[in-house]
């Protein structure tokens, strides 16, 4: 390319004069043809640990979709490993982890092992990457946050309503908040291990934010995610789901950015919370629809933040599975074809 | 009793100066072993045909729970049938519609029939409810919205993020607005018939509003649920499932009240509109965790709301048909206790 590539740190850092970067949740997975085809023959969990294939993986969307950031490809629950956890993946359902911790006694079973080595087939994921990626592309490592580890933790896997977590949660509100703590120590020290690879900006997954009551929120998750995000040496964006309605409250939270799911408006959310980098955040199902369609919503969320020198575009959740590629490459286009004076 | 009932439409009128009163949204349902014994041998959609059953369980949760309003037993999706749609039930998935309306043509074939004569049964049931209804406990009848009931059309059944519909609402925008205006057409007089056979309230559940980014909502949503409570001509609660983070959009309504889901403090939704009843908002998961628990969780709201002349206490969302019986009593029983001096 003769144009500079939009530059992804200076968005976060609030300093960018150029076209907003983009990267996309769940760009490095099956919406790829690439992907599904590197993925033949090997189990997840294997490939997660296989540096070889998953750089690979992090690195087809850089080359296919032209990206402006890579993300690790890993899953969510690679750290339940850490606590000692046994994790398996199951068709139709998603990661398994087991036995679940459904109490404090539960949680004071746990027998948790050195992080960094647990994982460092994460080390040697990341070092691949670095190498591996164009001049001004930065890879962003990620972990869930504490409450939404301790979501799949407690259940065992993704369930509707997730009754036992919730269970736990207001049964023993104090032997839960100790669980979370024991979680975000091995969380700090997940991230931490990513930091020392070589990841560029962390992402922090707070995925069943939405289930709680905000005082709840307030009171059990923003407390450690800060935790979280001050052991973890580079620019952090924090993603939790389903808070659009008490947004300004994360605002304070010393993080570089603060990730939009699509039921905020984007320049709402601006509204509600300076001095912080926003990303985000077009309804992921637009990418449904024909190109059209999604050239004028993309091109109005990017009306809304035009001139804003701390935006990362992105979608409002991750890249669902069944959206066609070239949709995704529609997506991408719109996004560089956008200029301020479009009309 | 010797107490008076807690008055729901004197508090859905603003002017309650008793105890807050309640019901719960799916109180008439599998969580009451009475209506698990009611149901065996017929199936689903016969049981909401037949006026004795179907008025059974609207007066089960009455009699069983000493709620402060019956809700008429009915499935969402009955309006279907009187859009020439054929609907059944399948274990494990819910109501199933087909053919699936995928595009402004497949709507046109719509074979629309008369309402009160398709969903006649309806009257029947109603009339058997309030013959059975002790003094002072009104009956509600309910709709979905019109997004709602095009969710379920659209897709055929609930589905993960809804693809078939999103992809109609972004790739024909003026298609989609002509589906949902005759789908308001069709709710319109199914609403009537429930007011003509005797309901004295009726609630609007829009439970797939989440689905929507805030503008589509304000654009393709709210004049059609203003359209349907026009019609509508007993008092009209509307509630529309994850729409906390936009509540102040919804207070201009003409409605009586708005139902909140756990996404919101209630104190803060009060602050955020007055001058209309609010219902709400208990996390239904709350009713998982041990008694001690639910009175804890339960007086913490209504502490919030002490004094509000127009207040209906009511879960943030559906009683999970797993909750077992005798929380759903402590959470009865919590409501029953509280004082506004209790400590």
């Amino acid at each position: 390319m003769s144009t500079p590539r939009p530059d992804f740190l200076a968005a976060l850092a609030g300093r960018n004069d150029g076209p907003p970067p983009l990267w996309m949740m769940r760009q490095a997975g099956r919406t790829l043809a690439s992907y599904r085809k590197l993925r033949e023959g090997t189990d997840f969990l294997t490939f997660c640990k296989t540096p070889e294939l998953a750089a690979e993986a992090t690195l087809l969307p850089v080359r296919e979709l032209g990206v402006d950031a890579a993300i690790l490809f890993a899953d969510i629950l690679l750290p339940a490993e850490a606590l000692g956890l046994e994790l398996h993946f199951e068709e139709g359902v998603g990661p398994v982890t087991s036995p679940p911790v459904r109490s404090a006694a539960d949680a004071a079973q746990l027998q948790r092992r050195d992080v960094a080595e647990t994982c460092d087939y994460l080390a040697g994921v990341i070092r691949r990457v670095r190498a591996g990626l164009p001049e001004g592309v930065p890879l962003i490592g990620f972990a869930p946050s504490p409450w939404t580890l301790a979501a799949y933790l407690v259940e065992g896997r993704a369930r509707k309503g997730f009754p036992a977590l919730k269970t736990f949660t207001y049964a023993d509100p104090a032997g839960f908040a100790a669980f979370l703590d024991l979680l975000t120590d091995t969380l700090c020290a997940y991230g931490q291990l990513q930091v020392e690879a070589g990841v560029q900006a962390f992402q922090i997954f707070d995925t069943w934010a939405e289930l709680l009551p905000p005082p709840l929120f307030y009171e059990l998750v923003l407390p450690r995610v800060q935790r979280l995000a001050d052991a973890i040496d580079v620019p952090v964006i924090y993603f939790a789901k389903g808070t659009a309605a008490f947004f300004e409250q994360l605002c304070p939270l010393r993080v570089a950015a603060l990730g939009c799911d699509w039921t905020i408006d984007i320049a709402e959310a601006r509204q509600r919370c300076s001095g912080k980098a926003l990303q985000g955040n077009l309804d992921p199902t637009v990418l449904y629809a024909p190109a059209e369609a999604i050239q004028r919503e993309t091109w109005a969320m990017l009306d809304k933040m035009q001139g804003d020198r701390a935006y990362v575009v992105n979608l409002g959740h991750g890249l669902a599975p069944d959206i066609p590629e070239s949709h995704v490459h529609a997506f991408v286009e719109a996004v560089r074809s956008w200029t301020p004076d479009h009309e």
